[in-house]
């Protein structure tokens, strides 16, 4: 991975064959990347599955293949210790017809071009909430004890 | 809402329920944002309606029911006195297919995670032009003048 | 064209029936953007071409008539002297649904709102990589030598 930076404005190149989680929580965890949002991403992936969150789990789209990248956003905040990402996202195959939801695994293919802003000294919380069945964004943790 | 910021760079959470159109609108008027970018939302949304302009108006497709929002981005400029929020966006539901267009409203699902980057000192215009039939984003309003 | 900035952030306005590549390769060349983002774009094309990428080409999917914006990203890099400029994109017509890809050539419709984050002092590369038969971004270009 390629990671360039102005200020808290980062771009990243992800290589071939990587795991797009486990790409981003890696530079998170190195850069120290508690809070920060992920404007967008575009290239390709190869293989990845997209959720839809039908009020009790993610209904899953599996996708083989090289697919191009049109769409991905997301956040990174902390959850158990980990950085917990939360991406939206949609893809093109040869019909040039999107599908796409809720990132739930993704692998890139050729390279994946990726922005990142930082919040500097802020760590966004991610916890599970009951009522809802799911991680749910908390952008000031502890702000309301 | 939550709303968190680094500099000119803000993150909300909008809740379940709210009416985008109008938190983002409420979000302007509290913090005095008359310009700014939103580069992208993720989420759910639970009633949308995304319109086509045809040349003469916006075709209207509504829906109801949870859909993944997968594009969310806009701009936000003054007219009339009050905000005036431009967003084209796009959501997936159970069959992950992509629809989307001109956000002619929508409401809130579960949450909706949304960046926003301000032009402090700036106030972007979005004036009726008659010839197009739209109100129109204009970046130095009275620089013509 | 109208063009306004904060900082490495700004937000152009292009016009009708502007070519989307010459206008953002005119942008660069004037302002002397050699390394930027391109975290969204909306408005309307009247004219565009998405690509698919067989491993061997862009299989071309060409669209004439109105079409939505709904998603557009990108990055600014140099090649060959000149403004290299990556763009993954999507959009809707009457239907609602979306089509896209890598973005081959558009034609604005209407305007086009775009924002561009640039890295002063950086020159983003893209090269040609014959093993994968695609320009391939390089965000350090000559780090390696």
């Amino acid at each position: 991975m390629q990671a360039v930076r102005d200020g808290t404005h980062w771009l990243l190149k992800l290589d071939e064959n990587s795991d797009l989680f486990e790409a981003i929580a890696g530079f998170a965890e190195r850069e120290g990347v508690h809070a920060a949002t992920i404007p967008f991403g575009i290239g390709m992936f190869y293989e990845a599955s997209f959720g839809y969150w039908d009020g009790a789990r993610y209904q899953p789209h599996d996708l083989t293949g090289r697919q191009e990248v049109v769409a991905l956003h997301g956040t990174i905040a902390r959850a158990d210790g980990r950085p917990s990402i939360h991406l939206h996202g949609a893809v093109s195959g040869a019909d040039h017809r999107l599908v796409g939801g809720h990132v739930l695994r993704a692998k890139v293919g050729v390279l994946l071009e990726l922005a990142v802003d930082t919040f500097p000294g802020r760590s966004f919380g991610r916890p599970m909430v009951e009522s809802v069945g799911l991680r749910v964004l908390d952008l000031e943790p502890g702000a309301d004890v």
